[in-house]
């Protein structure tokens, strides 16, 4: 056996069932081996950034990593902007990245690159395989650290020697380590600072977002007069008509700073303390004021459903019914506006939709409009680096296995970054409905310029519009395969929505807001 | 003087004309100092890959390089694929990169990454400005940096802080290195080479494809019975009526090491001894036989012209005509085939035509039919990172200050890669004509799948095949302000290309092969 295929084998038993591929020339042998394998799906992206997007979203929903298949130090690097995102949100995927053969990488020959430099700077774990007797096993070990929770990413790098060599050997599956316990100390100062203290605020990230971590925090909440929020950055988020009705921390840093002006407090659970995205002069960098106090529960890779559990037991906070979220919106009318978009889509989206946001500055009003929608679960561009929504939600409905609604509220510039995902999403016949907010312009970018003090001339308006020549994302979507259509208002939002959802493939609908 | 005033006034006086760009939020005060600073024009590009693309095939046509301004690291890590083709062409280019303040690092905000390290992958000089009193002085060693010849890349770090803080101050002008001095010793024992060696092979990049050393190079071959040929990846190469007929290496290692393996000796101008793009099992890296004997005249930063007039002298070898290339080639016809596209392409392109090649497979034989085309400049894929060919056409185009015609062959696989070009082709309304080569699949890897002697199986195919969905690039194209049409046979290419070279604007033809 050689060693793609002892590869392909050890991650199909260590329970991959899905590879996210852009392949070359030097990954030709772990093609031939995937093919000859049954229970690892295969799935192409036409640039990488596609694919490690695809990964993300995947196992944001399915909760297990796939693999990604990528070719060259160049390849890789093509896909780190979404692996960087895919690291802020902790997701857990294998990267197979092909390499120059050993004995050839000493000839820099044209494609030869740093490929472990540029693995390092997303990876929690990268290895350069360097025998096909070993590369199971090395398989074997990424795996594992991909599935420690909450989820990492691992770098296998193979070179294509070590790929068709012979002497491979399929490794048994090596268990990830259990989460670091939670700590009783932490549960007792919170439980204290939230018996004593006013004015607490409990941010949840993570596993903190989850339906149980939510419900306790909820309880305790109640039990205490805190409050509870979520990260701005928030990963997969369960939403809707059947989760408590939370609010994100704001983006814009003056209104997160408003907000969390009234804490004292701020009890983390899986969250970090909120800083903003980006530092202004004269502003400070975190958002909340001084003198409140910080205090870790849980840190991101303990389990906040116990701590959360041990720490309503010891507040003996009681079970507490549901906030009334309100009726079931109903669509929104006239010109497209935020709140509008919101309403509409909350009043039909399908019960157990994934909604994927990169609606960047245009969504930041979402959540308020669709806490009484169906349930649905959320998904947000974690790391900032744009380029994520289409692909997240193409990974996604694969990870749900084609059998939920997936939303995909797409801001212009950002979608312009991995546009090729719509092709993927044609192929693979995706129940994705694509909602494109053209506005023609970085509106993030204006408001951000405008901050500087500096008045818009003819240069810097130049690289903020994108509106000379406008994007027609019809045709650009049906170029790629995807059926497409143009909204102006909301009542032909409403309809395009209605008749996406009866289709079980991929649709865009262009929103000229 | 903030920071940012006086970096741009700082590029400005050392001589850098072009900031091609994708800014986001912490680059608004470069943005800013660009925006009130005459004569630095700025291009956008959707996708850091065409930006760095672009001051690639800018630096390529120019010969100066350009700036480019890039968002934070996963902004940087988005164009790195083609900062390796930069690299591998010798590329000057200084690159931007804005990073978090000084003070927001340490607070790892969603978009914090390790921004020097990908900067290392990549550039031959690297600092991240620490002070804004020092960032001209930063600048100015940048610039130096890449018009180090051949040229160079360099990345400065631009820390928001470092930008907006006052202090700035404009630095003085930091004259390059001269080229290391062409060695007599090697002039000496390459002319006893070439007067008693038998079958001597002049092998020429960089610098050493230029007009002169090409014409010195065949003058010394010409006196000497060698053999003159120009290495695969060469960056840029004037070619057609005026120039030396020359083959590149073959990029197949079985084409190559036939047509090598009649040299004793090969002499490298400027060029590495040729090896195989990637290794395969059970053949040889190195694609000239063990026994051939490697000679170096010039390294790349050498003086090609200098040595090869030295040589020229020390051989007294006399001026020699030019070779007979033949009549100018007439139009093809019928069914498309590369022989047909390569012959109507010499036969129509006009005077100084730019070629921007990255017909992948489809384009191996293409020299041979083009050598009695117009006077031509032909720029190729240096570094195997596909989706290079579009945006170097961009760049190439502003670097030939929008006066040239660019004719941009383009394999619809890698055209994928970066096809958000045709956008600022067309915001720009640069002369260019791409020739999309529809062939609906990755040729390339079907061919070297074909060679591990594995059968073609469906995930197989399914990794390699680009025609379910079909790609529609007429309406890509237009969906993307870029004019297009399709054509199924050489008269209607023939056609549409005259048509576009009549308008000064962007024209795709969407060619299926």
């Amino acid at each position: 056996m050689n060693g793609a295929r002892s590869l392909v084998h050890t991650l199909r038993a260590a329970g991959i069932e899905l590879c996210f591929a852009n392949p070359g020339t030097s990954e030709m042998h772990f093609v031939a081996a995937l093919d000859e394998t049954d229970g690892i799906q295969s799935v192409l992206g036409l640039q990488e950034n596609v694919v490690t997007g695809m990964a993300d979203g995947y196992y944001r929903i399915a909760g297990i990593p796939a693999c990604t298949l990528l070719h060259c130090g160049p390849g890789l690097a093509n896909g780190l902007g979404n692996l960087h995102n895919a690291r802020r949100a902790r997701s857990g995927i294998v990267n197979v990245v092909g390499d120059q053969a050993t004995h050839h990488r000493p000839l820099d020959a044209p494609l030869t690159a740093d490929t472990d430099s540029l693995a390092r700077t997303v990876s929690s774990w990268v290895r350069t395989s360097s025998d096909a007797r070993h590369v199971g096993h090395d398989a074997a070990a990424a795996v594992q650290a991909a599935r420690t929770k909450p989820g990492q990413i691992a770098t296998l790098i193979l070179p294509s020697d070590v790929s068709w060599n012979e002497g491979g050997v399929v490794a048994e599956v090596l268990r990830s380590p259990a989460p670091p316990p939670v700590d009783p100390f932490a549960i007792q100062k919170v439980a204290q600072t939230l018996r004593c203290g006013s004015r607490v605020l409990i941010l949840l990230d993570g596993q903190g977002t989850g339906a149980r971590s939510q419900k306790l925090a909820w309880r305790i909440a109640k039990a205490t007069d805190a409050s509870v929020m979520v990260s701005y950055g928030v990963s997969h988020f369960p939403r809707g008509r059947d989760s408590i009705p939370l609010e994100r921390i704001p983006y814009v840093s003056a209104q997160a700073t408003q907000v969390l002006s009234e804490f004292e407090h701020i009890v983390l659970v899986n969250s970090s303390a909120p800083v903003s995205f980006f530092a202004h002069p004269g502003r400070p960098s975190t958002l909340y004021r001084p003198e409140t106090q910080v205090h870790v529960l849980t840190r991101f890779d303990q389990d906040s459903d116990e701590a959360l559990q041990a720490l309503a037991d010891e507040l003996g906070a009681r079970e507490v019914g549901f906030p009334n979220v309100g009726p079931r919106p109903v669509p929104a009318s006239g010109a497209p506006t935020p709140e509008g978009l919101a309403q509409t889509i909350a009043a039909l989206m399908p019960d157990n939709a994934i909604v994927s946001d990169e609606s960047v500055s245009y969504g930041r009003s979402f959540y308020q409009y669709t806490h009484a929608a169906a349930p649905h679960e959320w998904l947000h561009l974690t790391g900032g680096a744009i380029g994520d929504g289409l692909p997240v939600a193409t990974g996604a409905a694969i990870g749900a296995g084609r059998r939920r609604r997936v939303i995909s509220l797409q801001a212009d510039g950002s979608a312009m970054y991995s546009l090729q995902s719509l092709w993927t999403q044609a192929r693979e016949r995706l129940p994705i409905t694509t909602v494109l907010l053209n506005n023609r312009k970085y509106s993030i970018l204006i408001e951000e310029y405008k901050n500087v003090g500096a008045k818009l001339g003819t240069t810097a308006m130049n690289m903020l519009d994108l509106g000379n020549p406008s994007l027609d994302w019809v045709k650009i979507a049906n170029g790629l395969g995807v059926e497409a259509a143009k909204a102006t208002n909301l009542e032909q939002l409403a309809d395009l929505l209605n008749q996406s959802f009866k289709d079980p493939g991929p649709f865009l609908i262009e929103l000229m807001v």
